[in-house]
C-alpha cells in the first residue's frame, strides 16, 4: 500500500458508488405502513374520487335557480321531499321548488346542483325557508373533483407521506408496491474498539459508530444488520465478511482509525473483490474506500465519528437513493447566513457542522474525532472543491440532520 | 343534541387534551433502535470520552518543545523509540529529543504532548526528521474533550437522533430508557364508508382517513391499531369501543362526515364516559369532540380528510407530546412570504394548506373534503383567531408536513 492516498473528487466517488448499486425486487406493504417507503410502481385511481357529487355541509340540496334573490327578508320557499341518508340511499329526485335535507357527505339528489347550509334555512313544516342564494355547485364536491378514474395519482420514486397513504387507500390500494428496504451490514474493525457494554480499558474506546450508522440507516428506510467488532486479524475479518455478504445488499466496514486498519480493510476487499476507490477529496472523510465483492457494494468508512457520518451522507446515501429508486434525496435543507468565515482547502469538498438559529449558521469547528459537535450541530454546510472558503455573511444551504 | 355546536378556542381545546394525557411507563430499547424515540431518563457519561489523550493523525508523538523552529530546511531530529499500537498498548515514555510512531486514534505516550502528521516527517533509520513545529496539544484529542465523566449528556424529553445513538453508545448505554410509544386505536364510523379493498357503490367512499391517521401516527412514534369500520349502529359502535379501550392508550373515532354520525359519536362517549368538548373554533375541523372514557382520551375527529388531519396536528399532537414527555414538538417549520391574501374569519384559528417554493408560500384553497390539496401542499399556515386574514407579502411560518 502506498503511504499516501490517491484521492478522487466527490462527484466521481458518488458516480462510482451509484454505478454499483445492486438491483433489488420491490415488495408490497399494507397501506397504513407505507409512509416513509419509496413507491416502486405507478398508482392509478381505479374510480372517480369521491365518486359522486357530495354535499360538504349539513343542509338542503336545492336547484340553485330556485334560490335566486333569496334573503332573510324574502326567503325562497321550497318543499322538502325527504332526507338523503348516508351511504346507499333511496333515490330522490328534486324538481322545481323542491329540496331535500342532506347531511355532510351525502349524495346530491338528481335534479339538485347545490347545497345550502342549515344555518341559512328555517323549517316550517314541509316547507323550508332558504335565506341565502346558492350558486350552481356551491357546497358541492364534484364526483371527480379529488381524483379522476384512470388518472395517475403517484409515480414511482416518491417517498410516501401519511397523506399519500390516505390517497392510496381512496384509490383502493390496500397494499402498496414499494422498494425493498436495503439490508446494510455493519462490521466494525479496529483493535481499539470494545463493545458498548464493556468499560473501556487504557487505549480502548467503545464502538459508537456502529450504533450511529445503524440508527441513521433505520431512519433512512434501510434495515441495518450489526456484525459486531472484528479485531485487526485478517482471517477473522474475512470470515465475518463472508457471512455478511450473502445476508446483505451493502456492507459498511466501520473502520478503526489507524492507517494499518484502513490498509487491512483495503487488502481484505482486494483479496476477494475489487477496490474501486481508496481516498476521496472530502473533509472530513478522506480515507474512505469504495469496493465491490460478489456484486455487493462494500464501503470502508473512516473511524472518526464525524468523518464516518459525513461519508455516509455524502457518498453512501446516493447509492441507497439509487437502490430505493428515490427521485429526490430525503434531505431537508434550509437557507442561512454564515456567522463566521469558514476557511477551506481548494481541491476538496469540505463539510462543516453548523448550528442554525434564526436564519444564521454558526460553524462548529471541531476535530472529526468528536461526537459532541455532531449532536450540538443542526446540519452541514458543504464548501465546494473549487472554493478556498466561504465568507461571513454568505448565504449558504444547510443540509439539516 | 343542540343543532349548533358550542365551540371553544384552540388553546382551550389543547389544554383540555393535554390535561387528560394518561401516564405510561417508560421502556428500554437497544441503542441502535433509539433514533426517533423520546428519552425518558437522563444520560450521564460513565467515563471520560475518549478516555485518554488520542492522536487524530497518523504520525509521530512528540514533546512540542523539541519541535520549536523546525522546518523543511532545519528539521528537528528526534530518535524514534518505538510504535504505539492500537488498543491496549505497551507503555512508552517519550523523553527529550525522542518520538514514537503513532497511528490515528493511538494513545499519546507519557511525556509527549502533540502529534506531527507523517506528511511533515521523514525517516532516516531510527532518526525522524520533523519539518514542522507542533504546538502543545496539536493533533491531540484530550481525554475528556468529547464528554466528561459524570457529565449529563442528554436530558429526558429529547427526541433522539442517529448521532445521539452514537453518543449513547460511547456512554455505555447498550439499552436506552425511552417513553413507551402511545398505542392509538382508530375506529372508523360512518354508513358511507367501505373498506379499502371494496369498490364503492353509489353514495359510498373508501375509508381513506384511517390509513392516513395510522401512517401519521407511525411516523410520529406511536403504535396505531386499526379497528375497522363500524356502521352507524350504536350497539356495534359501543362493542368495538369496549374492545379498543383496554388495548389502547388513546382512541380516535374517525368520524363519518354527517351530523347524525357526529351526534352518535358524542352520545356513545357520553354514555360510558364524558364529553369534555364538542366543537372547536378551528377551520377546518370545527365538529371535533374531546372526551374521556375510563381514564383514556377519546377523540371524535371530523370526517373530511383535511379536517381530520388538521385536528390531528393541532389538537391531538400536543396530547401525544405530553404522553411522550417530548419537550419540543416534532415540527419542522420554515419562514416564507405569502403569495396571496388569505381571508379568515375572526374568532377561529384557520389552517390553510400552502405549497412552498423558493421562500414563497402559495395557499391552496380547497374544500376540506379533498385529499389532493393535502398531497399537493407542503404544509400549513395558521391564521390566529384574532386576525381577519393575512395579506399577500406577509412573512409566515409554515408547519411543514
Amino acid at each position: 500500500m502506498s503511504r499516501f492516498l490517491q484521492v478522487v473528487a466527490v462527484p466521481e466517488a458518488v458516480r462510482a458508488a451509484v454505478a454499483i448499486a445492486p438491483a433489488t425486487a420491490p415488495e408490497t406493504v399494507p397501506v397504513e405502513q407505507s409512509a416513509g417507503r419509496v413507491l416502486a410502481a405507478p398508482v392509478v385511481a381505479d374510480t372517480d374520487i369521491p365518486g359522486f357529487d357530495r354535499s360538504v355541509v349539513d343542509g338542503y340540496a336545492v336547484r340553485s335557480a330556485d334560490t335566486t334573490g333569496a334573503g332573510d327578508a324574502v326567503p325562497a320557499l321550497l318543499r322538502c321531499i325527504g332526507r338523503v341518508t348516508m351511504g346507499r340511499s333511496r333515490k330522490l329526485v328534486i324538481r322545481d321548488s323542491e329540496c331535500a335535507y342532506i347531511p355532510t357527505g351525502g349524495t346530491l339528489p338528481d335534479g339538485s346542483d347545490a347545497a345550502v347550509m342549515v344555518e341559512y334555512t328555517e323549517e316550517a313544516g314541509d316547507t323550508i325557508l332558504i335565506k341565502k342564494p346558492a350558486a350552481p355547485g356551491e357546497n358541492v364536491l364534484l364526483r371527480d373533483e379529488d381524483f379522476r378514474k384512470d388518472e395517475t395519482v403517484f409515480r414511482p420514486g416518491r417517498r410516501l407521506t401519511p397523506q399519500d397513504a390516505g390517497v392510496l387507500a381512496a384509490c383502493g390500494c390496500a397494499r402498496v408496491t414499494v422498494a425493498k428496504k436495503p439490508v446494510v451490514g455493519i462490521i466494525s474493525t479496529g483493535n481499539e474498539l470494545v463493545p458498548v457494554t464493556v468499560i473501556p480499558g487504557p487505549g480502548e474506546v467503545r464502538d459508537a459508530n456502529a450504533s450511529m450508522l445503524a440508527a441513521w440507516l433505520s431512519e433512512y428506510g434501510c434495515v441495518p444488520r450489526l456484525y459486531g467488532i472484528v479485531k485487526d486479524e485478517r482471517s477473522a475479518f474475512e470470515a465475518v465478511l463472508a457471512r455478511a455478504l450473502p445476508e446483505c445488499d451493502v456492507v459498511l466496514l466501520s473502520g478503526g482509525s489507524s492507517k494499518d486498519d484502513r490498509d487491512m480493510t483495503a487488502g481484505v476487499i482486494a483479496g476477494t473483490g475489487e477496490v474501486l476507490i481508496h481516498g476521496i477529496a472530502i473533509a472530513p472523510g478522506k480515507p474512505t474506500i469504495i469496493g465491490r465483492i460478489a456484486g455487493k457494494p462494500v464501503f470502508g468508512l473512516p473511524g472518526h465519528p464525524a468523518s464516518a457520518f459525513v461519508v455516509l451522507i455524502a457518498i453512501v446515501r446516493p447509492l441507497l437513493d439509487t437502490m430505493l429508486g428515490q427521485k429526490k434525496p430525503l434531505l431537508r435543507t434550509v437557507q442561512a447566513t454564515l456567522a463566521e468565515n469558514i476557511p477551506s482547502q481548494r481541491g476538496r469538498e469540505e463539510y462543516v457542522r453548523v448550528r442554525v438559529e434564526n436564519g444564521t449558521a454558526t460553524p462548529l469547528f471541531g476535530k472529526s474525532g468528536l461526537l459532541n459537535t455532531l449532536v450540538k450541530s443542526d446540519g452541514l454546510v458543504c464548501i465546494p472543491a473549487g472554493y478556498e472558503g466561504l465568507e461571513k455573511g454568505s448565504r449558504v444551504e444547510v443540509m439539516l440532520w
